[in-house]
């Protein structure tokens, strides 16, 4: 049996980033950064004032206190938006908005609540020091910094933060177009009724919000029939894919004709990793497409997915990071046996007096859907360790933040 | 000053579920379940096998080895998809494979690494118990069974449990359309060029990205300038909205004319709230449709979007948890400083040997968009609290999971 990390290896080794596209910030949520950005100008790009009030000299406000105001003369307005084009003189105050630019000759800002004013004087109450509700330029960002990298994800922060630089459109990763295809004779779409014998597909539904989360565009080509043509005709179909993902017929049954029409049809070979849920898996290139095929089982799926076809993705995407982030957490619950084959545990999230704590969401069974639901970790049992008890710390796996319980 | 909890029960006083819709499985990642989900099936819906192999009665393997063979009469074939329409007989073996359903008599399945064939009987070398290799039906989920509450967000699990089960199309909460206004005239978009004394709107891209991921429609309005009459047209534009967000014009400047156009045209009431960053926040309702206006500094825009506008979409969307996970964390890095108001700091997580532990990311004003990116909480500092120092126990809340540092 293969590793893990083998399988990993041998599948990423195939993928590279896809090349670049521009969109606007607009439509950048969730898009892969695809250039570094550079600070073209500083942030904020001029000295601005952090409140309503008046810009002044400091030196101008020495002695000033509630009960002996120092005067000074009003010379001025200068509102957000526009610059005031004269320069400050000692004795004078310029009346100024939030964020509106700093007159020349001013270094501090008195806030309105410590002043009364008239039509052509402003009295201060309190004593400022330079610098005072000033926000220099370039205290945010310095121009040329590098403030993003290529390859990271984008989100609301750094969307703020491309817009304050100006930056719009931006380039991202191109979306690698992933086929899905279901394969099997029992597999009924979810919106059909079942016969005897059939159940309904839930891996293709599944992978198609998966493959969306992981920032790739799914192309699902609905359910193969165990049948040489049915088979052959979907994955014609899938041409022009970045990746085909197949679920189902890829273990030992007579049945799996999957194996045979890959073998005929490219290079595929036929793994077994040393892993549970999982164990058969199938990679290798059909003509110039790569194709990883998952078990069928819907755990067994949705994990592998996780551990090979997501990283697969990312990579395309010119991801920095391409697995989940890994952390030591508690068990809680009951304990987990030792395993011939890693054993990848569904767990839910807790942090208790700051620990953080991940108890199984119950049965772990390859056919137990409900064990993924709620699950925001996968705790990782090494193959060849022995009991891990509830207290012990164990590695695991981030899944997507749903799903945790409160303090 | 209000508290943040006495401003946010206000402010959702105001909303109200908005009622539900159905989609397709394929489009209901990252919506919010509305309705009640009850298994009309058991799931498996019946007892199948877990291996390819021989479905058999468990007794007649008694006493194999490998090296003490028992031969059973191979007596059919069951693929998935299929029933076998006979029933076993005691000494008989009927080739199973993974999925298909258990043949009437039969108890076990034995899988087919322990077995050899030829045309009409097999040979099995260990016993098997009762049960061994079969899923019964209904272990993972009991016909009746509630198995999904309305009010939970819809992620790949979910829908492959919604799939399995056979319900497709769901009923989902219908969107919310967010109006989305920035104002100020000192505001330029992201990708035009800058004039002196101006700035890049950095707040409407960051709310359309953050509106959306709250499970809103982010409808973008552009720029409003500190003009009644511009002003009055963008929110005459904003008609038909579910929620109208502005940023800007809340504070105490002669030029928050947003105030002065709130007060005129709906009943809308002006706070401060005792929280940094944020404070100045407007709410009420303008005609039929309420208002959040949140304040114009980048940071405060999300952190008052954060406390008070996105729970307000979630109780729209009927969301059963409306506010984030609040837990306990560890602070890192430098203490922070007592404060009247309460403090909101961004923060990076990490798990260092199981203990959940946040570090600030960086200075904290309202003006450094930069400390946004890569916060992964917001580490709650209480209002009269004393000096947090590195090693203390603070509540934060957990935002979108992007940033965690690996163990």
């Amino acid at each position: 049996m293969m590793s893990v990390e083998e399988a990993r290896a041998t599948i990423l080794a195939r993928f590279t980033p896809l090349g670049s596209e521009l969109v606007s910030l607009l439509a950048a949520s969730g898009r892969v950064l695809a250039q570094e950005v550079v600070a073209r100008e500083d942030l904020p790009p001029f000295a601005n004032s952090a409140m309503d009030g008046y810009a002044v000299r400091a030196g101008a406000t020495d002695g000033a206190a509630a009960d002996r105001r120092v005067r000074l003369r009003l010379s001025g307005e200068v509102p957000a938006g526009s610059v005031y084009l004269g320069t400050l003189d000692a004795g004078a105050a310029i009346r100024i908005l939030t964020g509106a630019p700093m007159p020349a000759g001013a270094d501090a800002v008195i806030q309105q609540e410590l002043t009364r004013s008239a039509d052509d004087w402003v009295e201060v109450e309190a004593e400022v020091t330079p610098g005072t509700n000033v926000r220099e330029a370039g205290s945010d960002v310095q121009q040329g910094t590098v403030v993003l990298r290529s390859g990271i994800e984008i989100g609301p922060a750094e969307i703020a933060l491309l817009a304050a630089l100006g930056i719009d459109p931006v380039s991202v990763a191109r979306r690698p177009r992933v086929a899905l295809l279901a394969t099997g004779d029992e597999l009924v779409p979810a919106s059909d009724p079942l016969l005897p014998g059939q159940i309904h597909d839930s891996n293709a539904p599944h992978l198609n919000a998966a493959v969306a989360l992981a920032g790739a565009e799914p192309w699902p080509l609905g359910i193969a029939r165990d049948r040489a043509d049915d088979l052959r005709a979907h994955l014609r179909a899938a041409a022009g894919a970045d990746l085909i993902l197949t679920t189902g017929g890829v273990s030992v049954g007579t049945y799996d004709l999957v194996k045979d029409i890959l073998a005929e049809q490219g290079n595929v070979e036929f793994w077994r990793v040393r892993m549970r849920p999982g164990k058969p898996l199938a990679f290798g290139m059909l003509g110039n497409t790569p194709l990883l095929g998952l078990p069928g089982n819907p755990v067994s799926t949705a994990v592998t997915f996780e551990l090979f076809g997501r990283p697969a993705i990312r990579r395309m995407l010119g991801c920095s990071e391409l697995l989940r982030p890994e952390v030591e957490v508690e068990l809680a619950g009951e304990p987990l046996e030792r395993a011939d084959r890693r054993h990848f545990v569904r767990a839910r999230l807790a942090s208790r007096a700051g620990q953080l704590v991940a108890t199984p969401t119950g049965p772990q069974g390859s056919h137990i859907i409900t064990s993924l639901v709620g699950a925001s970790a996968l705790i990782v049992v090494t193959e060849g360790s022995g009991v891990v008890r509830p207290g012990d710390h164990v590695p695991a796996l981030l899944l997507d933040q749903a799903h945790w319980e409160a303090s």
